[in-house]
């Protein structure tokens, strides 16, 4: 049975309608599906409804890389010729070497609406001035984003990261009433403004969307934003290879709903059987996403890796989500699942005995780690007792995660910053 | 008279009324023009035909940043209400303050037209895979120019500057056909290349496409990025203010013709009198553009301060035109007029005993330099006797630019690189 409530009940016979002929189509111009359901057993034609498709087979980020490999530069899953496609996007993931997402018109202007959706969803307005301090390269949650806040009619200012000197122009001169970044960036431009001597409240910006990582849904880090700030911060979600932002979150909902309109068809499941989790408040799965209409990169049942909670219901019934971590960085020590990020949010609930600022160090590469956990975690400006701040981080990781940490402060800027993704974790043999 | 030739006979009686109706409605949504046309005694209403155009005053870039000092942030002149603008970009400039470009819907789909013809005049066609290597975000000649190679179903890649890796990696694997970049960034990653160990001709890139400053239309300079990446160069240019590309160069044409289509209206003028000039060939002036359409930032007779040269005429008579450099960059030694890129030009000519790359280094700031001009030189792979190479390039300059020079030769790579725009000159006390 397909995940009830992240598709409206309007929409089940157009997208059931939408996936069988995206699945009747799809032997014959992808290879890679056409080897796929052959190698299953799966007749598209036998879906009738929804539910079926518990019958077809996962996909997933390596599966992908492997169609790369063996049919450059798109795939053998790529579904169109290079020539019909009019932008490449990338996903770098943990290897470095660039995966390769490609866009055609119709998949460029489904994205715009999607993106739109979501980000009116988050609180964007068309009078809002919005700074967009997210890589507008390759990354996804740039170029996209920019098409879906002039599409609101926003006022879109195309800042990118890496130029934080044009940021506080812009700042002092442009009105901005809204930031988009990556919650890393979100942080690091406020700690830039506090070296400049200013106070990042005195810009007047309301709202704060974030996305393109975890951090966001994390409560002591958010409110630590919400107060440098002084505004109200939403998040988005969404993945490389299938749409820049798939869910958003109202303001005020606590959580993020899924805002892809009849594109795109969400499944939770149990990360470790593969079978449907209902998206009750409190339990959570990995998300699994379906294309209905996709040109280039057509995704059946795509599984992100992204471990959610549902955190409630909106009115409408609609599931409410945040994302706990990706299934990628999740470590695990003597059993126990431990995602980087609830280790940040532990710290930054310190602050300002810290500055929320950590990086796990591992011995060697994940997901098994041998206790204790190696947590390197820079203190604030009012650490007081160092000693003591050590042992109450260790002893919060201890309670809450159920994991031994060994914590070593350092001082302020000891981390390295990014202004893209943080990198909450780092091997050092 | 207005300057024949930049518009087509066809389109003379469209434009004129566009003129008309902008005019009109200008002073009441613009104090600037209604200050303007007052302190200039014009009547709006008066204008009857394109000859009548000489009536109305000049505008400058230096008027358009008191504009916006007066009434940040986008000027008096800004014609639309700041909920209107969908998109900032900015430019620079020599003060390193931004002077901000306002863009509304129906001006960002006019930049989107024009560049697109541009781009299509310079040999852009739909099953190019475009490697778009300029700035991506306030940088007019990013988003815009994105913008208009996915209007002509070109595959675009974003790499914007400052990733030279990722370019690399999409050389690789994406199938490049074209590149587009500043000329600076063209050298640059060919360089980068060979540091690498890669021949830029391995990757089968046919069509270099160039703007953003002066240097594709240099003979030597392009000569030079032809022959490294074994490809065409064709070029374009464009206005911060005025639109990203408002003239473009058809293949093996010599010189770049309008393409602006009926938005802007162009007029030649003696940089010094400001009289209209004929562009016969062999003939230099100054650009001049009025917008006819503009929602944002109209702009009446806007002095540009690009100094072109008429190459000559194309088969249906429209002029075609060389940028011989800006006048803000112009040097004058003993009442001589100097353009930095000529000097790179004739210095370029020496490749491989120079390897083009040079910095003319001002005692104090221009435009008048007393002689002799320093000059500091890269010598190249194969300099030769050094001696004989000094006296050789000041030769050069004394007989072509008459001008005194005296020249320094510099390792390879002692000259500050920019993957944006060149800086031929600098300031050293």
């Amino acid at each position: 049975m397909i995940t009830p409530g992240f598709v409206a009940a309007e929409d089940r016979d157009a997208v059931t309608a939408m996936l069988r002929a995206q699945l009747a189509g799809l032997p014959a111009r992808s290879p890679f599906y056409a080897g796929l359901f052959a190698v299953h057993g799966v007749d598209p034609a036998a879906l009738v409804s929804l539910d079926d498709m518990r019958k077809l087979p996962f996909t997933d980020k390596q599966m992908l890389r492997d169609s790369q490999a063996a049919a450059p530069p798109l795939g053998l899953h790529a579904g169109v010729d290079m020539a019909e496609v009019i932008r490449v996007h990338a996903s770098t993931g943990t290897t470095g070497k660039p995966s390769w997402v490609g866009v055609t018109r119709r998949d460029a202007e489904a994205w715009t609406e999607m993106v739109a959706r979501a980000f009116m969803t988050m609180g964007a307005r068309r009078e809002d001035v919005v700074l967009h301090g997210a890589g507008l390269t390759l990354f996804v949650g740039g170029l996209p984003i920019r098409d879906a806040l002039e599409r609101i009619g926003c006022t879109m200012i195309p800042i990118g990261t890496g130029a934080s000197e044009k940021a506080v122009q812009a700042l002092d001169s442009l009105g901005v009433t809204a930031l988009h970044a990556t919650p890393s960036y979100v942080r690091y431009l406020a700690e830039y403004l506090r070296r400049l001597g200013r106070d990042p409240r005195e810009f007047g910006i309301s709202k704060i969307f974030v996305g393109g990582e975890p951090g966001g849904g994390e409560p002591a880090f958010r409110r630590h934003i919400e107060q440098e700030w002084g505004a109200r911060v939403t998040e988005g979600l969404g993945n490389a290879d299938m749409a820049p932002v798939l869910f958003a979150e109202p303001p005020g909902a606590g959580g993020m709903r899924f805002t892809g309109g009849r594109h795109v068809l969400v499944e939770l499941i149990d990360p470790d059987g593969g079978e449907p989790v209902d998206p009750e408040p409190g339990v959570s799965g990995e998300l699994v996403y379906t294309s209905v209409d996709r040109e280039c990169c057509p995704l059946i049942r795509f599984r992100t890796r992204d471990r959610v909670l549902v955190t409630g219901l909106a009115e409408d019934g609609a599931p409410l989500i945040r994302c706990v971590g990706r299934t990628d960085d999740m470590l695990i020590v003597l059993g126990v699942n431990v995602f980087p990020t609830a280790v940040r949010d532990l710290v930054q609930t310190l602050h300002p005995r810290t500055n929320g600022v950590v990086q796990i160090v591992l011995p060697s590469p994940g997901p098994r780690v041998e206790p204790p956990l190696r947590v390197e975690v820079e203190y604030g400006e009012e650490p007081g007792d160092r000693e003591r701040l050590r042992h109450e981080i260790e002893d919060l990781i201890r309670s809450r995660l159920t994991v031994r940490a060994a914590v070593t402060l350092v001082p302020p800027g000891s981390i390295e910053r990014t202004e893209m993704k943080s990198r909450l974790t780092r091997v050092s043999g």
